[in-house]
């Protein structure tokens, strides 16, 4: 019995590293992007049925899980307010140090509003670099204005 | 007598509403991106002489308070370990749904390691689209190996 | 010097209090709801320059405080992550009693997504009742779908 | 061996799930609200001994589970006192945000005192509107004047 | 320019503790009981026009931090979750010990609802016992059933 | 094996929904008020011999669990610091909200010192009352003045 | 004016540096312990009348500091919940790493209750030893048996 | 399988509540202090193995569970960063409460530096007194100056 | 099923302890030193497949727990944000009190930038000395310069 | 009047920023290390009576300033229990993710016990390297054995 979206995640988590799948398999044979459709698998996004069914196939999921897949989650992926992972961290850092420039170049721009966190999309690519390859990230979110009434 | 560089930004914040300066005019002045510019003048960033001197007029500022703005400061800009401002918040939120999936993405790419914050840049820009126009963030930062020894 | 837009909400309340004005005549004279009006003056909204200087004189504030009333506050109005206040508690324990339930029924409703709060608006009126008066409270965000990419 | 009403609840998700049922089929099975059935289902209401045997066949819950409907649960919904999850984190911004204006505005009207969470109601529903559909939302509590002695 | 009730706070212990006034004493100037009475001087209750002045000649208080008396105060009188004073603790160490035991017995005797902290009273007394005077302290709280709907 | 009173608490829980057993008849079983028997029986109190046998048959316990309720438990009957029961979060309100106000009127009829939480009893009563029934609660501890040396 | 008995405390440690007075000769000049008069003067213990004016002269505190040295503070004299600073956080780990050792064999010896730290006393002496000298600490706290009723 | 020294320390509880041990017995069976001994059977010292294999016996351990008792633990023996059960907060309020008072002596007498919770011993004794028998402790650390260099 | 780094890690400790195996050996088995090699044992880095293999020979780990070895895994070692155990808290406590000399001397030499965490090494050495040896360690971390843009 | 070392820290930081001096030189002039010599100016270590008054002149302290800087401090130099600042927090993040491994690593050479953070010393020096020059920091503290008794 499952009670929680988080067992999906384990047993996809689990019969990835036993299977050795790959993220972008998943995506590829989804049809959708790797960064929605991880999110997805890491129990952050909701599939609809034929994504589902293939996700169960490629990692022998149960009906059951198949069933749960296509349920809202309980979102929010980390353990712990701050997250200790160094690679995360980072991305909090990011917030930490940059979060009130974003905040004042955004409003310089656009007003009182927000960049919306749920129509958004990431795209993570390579960018060579004989210094070093860099991770290069593009988000996109539109702008929500404040409404005043 | 200063003796904390968050007076320093204090400064800078109360003049700009006074003047009626906008960030992207001081990044013009210091001759650097509007991103790296502004999260130096609320002090996260250390200026060298020149950009100092700049920054000091553009603010009125005090020699003492141009001096400060040449020292490392303690970074961290935001007064809370989870932001309560809805801006903000939505980056944290991004973190906390998103960071396993870039977790996992980064990792798949290029293995264990982290996307640096330190050797890091960022671009904001807007995006027009007929359904509303959206927020563009580009994020490059170099990728760090973990080493082993 | 002001820093802070929170030294201005303080000059609005001590100001309030002496002179015995009204949120409600605060909210006629600006011509927007009174939910809208007194979130702005404690902090949490954008004025534009015709509102700001009405509030300016109905509070006897300078021209500088005048300014900050049209910059974009760092928002959240609560001094600690879990409300003290009785009245304020209540609404944190209506998040904590009903947030699963409202969940449920928001995604019953529309899928997944969010309620913005955001493009959103909050009327507050007394119900007359017998048995006793209510406090009728109505919320309206736009319900905004997850982008899937 | 049934010792916590959490339990009930995880036996009702799992079962929702795999079989595929609405809350608001629930709801009309028992007689009351849609809310206040959804939340009594998620462990937060008592259930009378009717109420309680309804839900226990639509869900196939033993007589044991059936018997912790009825008892008074240990309530709160939440796993973090600040939600992680995109939509419940919403409304707990708009607590944030909003908390000291609808302080003040019930005050304004009602004098000291409490809007109750207890002689309390909601209703949730769907406004069509051409720019979006909104989630409409009705709160409705008794006021409760702080007593003086 | 007073902006927070907590300074009229500040002034009337100041003021207490120069002139030598009891607690009982100003329960009497002000006719009410003295539970009630030092709740609203330590800034959690509401006073009427005539108490406020009352109490303002036994404090030698402005006619602001009077008029500040009169209206609602943000509530909490701790300055930690977990209080670290030894006599507060107690307290909180006895909702900690008996929380659950209080919650049982009052759902066992009234059913699903609440002990108001807003219609009760308090009465604190000094009990004379040959092995040790106690503090004998009677509450009284309405009894509010949760709502079903 | 049991390592934890927790596990006992459990077991006496589970068993009482079961069974439909009253606190009030295990306090009369084993010749306790009904609030000190509760507390025990929700592992804060320690029993006797004859007193942890009358529990054990009235909940089919083990020896190895009436054992347990013989040894002294670590107390502590809440799973978070501030706590989200509504019915709770009302004594945890009172403390927070009157915390100050006991201490100074305890310490102006005792002086320096405590009201103990440990030599200390506590008794709730019904209250009929026409305007809503209360619920009455008598505390009384021993009064334990600071040693000075 | 003095609203707080943190303001006497600071008063008396500034004095204390600049006039280079020990701790030990206050108590001699109070009469009492090094370990209770050091505690009163850093806010946790209240004077009487002699006492406090014996205090009040050795440091030049004012009629109005002297006042407060005679009311009950509120206690706790660390600024965290968990204390840097080296030397108090060793006492903090005795508590953690000892804590449930200490609570064991209390009960062993004396069964269910507290060690009181209220009726309670504290020696900290010099221990020569050639291998190095060591504090030497004795507690002595009144055992208080919890009450059954 | 044992991957935790705290499932040892579950193992030792449970034989010793259902073969009625006493932590004094246990300690004379080991031939060290009934202080050390305990601490040690609660996971937070090392044993040798000798003792480790007289403890074994003592509470029928297994193999595997003697050789965790020689494996140093990582130590904390409590829950919560602020202990909830009454006789272990009295010690952390001593902390809180003396906590400036100790470290004022220590340094009087020493200088810079700490009292070791290492090279450190405690010895707990009933001190009969005819006004209620107290808790007497003995603590006796090293002083550790603070190196210059 | 193994969905989780820190099974894997159990069980190697588990393992180590019933085989009585030390980290320098698993350090010359795997051709690596010996900090890295128990960090990545202790799940904190990732080993290739034939140092994974190397592992898992000498602990008898399942081929899946190999494949979980060769899995970047996520970080963080301790259980709570500030560590109990004494060992670890000395480090931590380091970071507390020497934490702005460090950056102060860092950045005085090198500018704004930081140590990398990253490409980082660690040598922990006994120091023999006649007053007690001495635990040496020797950090090396690349210095990264903040990019400015 | 000062009634806190962070006072004097705060005046030394201001004037070494006006002045610009170097730790290295006020580390010279005092004779010590450059690290002993920062934590001091940092309010962490206590200089004596020749060292206080060198630094006094380096930095124009007032007389009082000077009696500080001989005063044992509270120490802990950070604002908050996680570091913020990106180069304070890899260093936490090392004891974060190595911190088990130096744990594992210091018993199995050592036994149970601790590496004095109090009898310890560090050197921070940079290391030139081709691929980008390094920090090198060399902690040395002495081990301390756990006692049993």
């Amino acid at each position: 019995m499952i009670s929680d979206r988080s067992h999906v995640t384990q047993m996809i988590i689990a019969a990835k590293v036993a299977k050795g799948i790959k993220w972008s398999q998943v995506a590829e044979a989804v049809g959708m992007s790797k960064e929605w459709t991880t999110a997805g698998c890491l129990g952050q996004m909701t599939f609809d049925k034929v994504q589902a069914e293939t996700i169960g196939k490629l990692f022998d999921l149960s009906d059951e899980a198949v069933a749960w897949l296509q349920i809202v989650p309980y979102k929010g992926s980390l353990p712990t307010a701050v997250p200790t992972d160094p690679l995360i961290y980072r991305w909090y850092e990011l917030v930490n140090v940059y979060g009130t420039t974003i905040k004042e170049l955004i409003h310089e721009e656009f007003g009182d509003g927000i960049m919306s966190a749920i129509d958004f999309s990431m795209d993570i690519q390579r960018e060579p670099d004989p210094k070093g390859d860099r991770v290069n990230v593009v988000l996109s979110g539109k702008f929500l204005p404040y409404k005043s009434y």
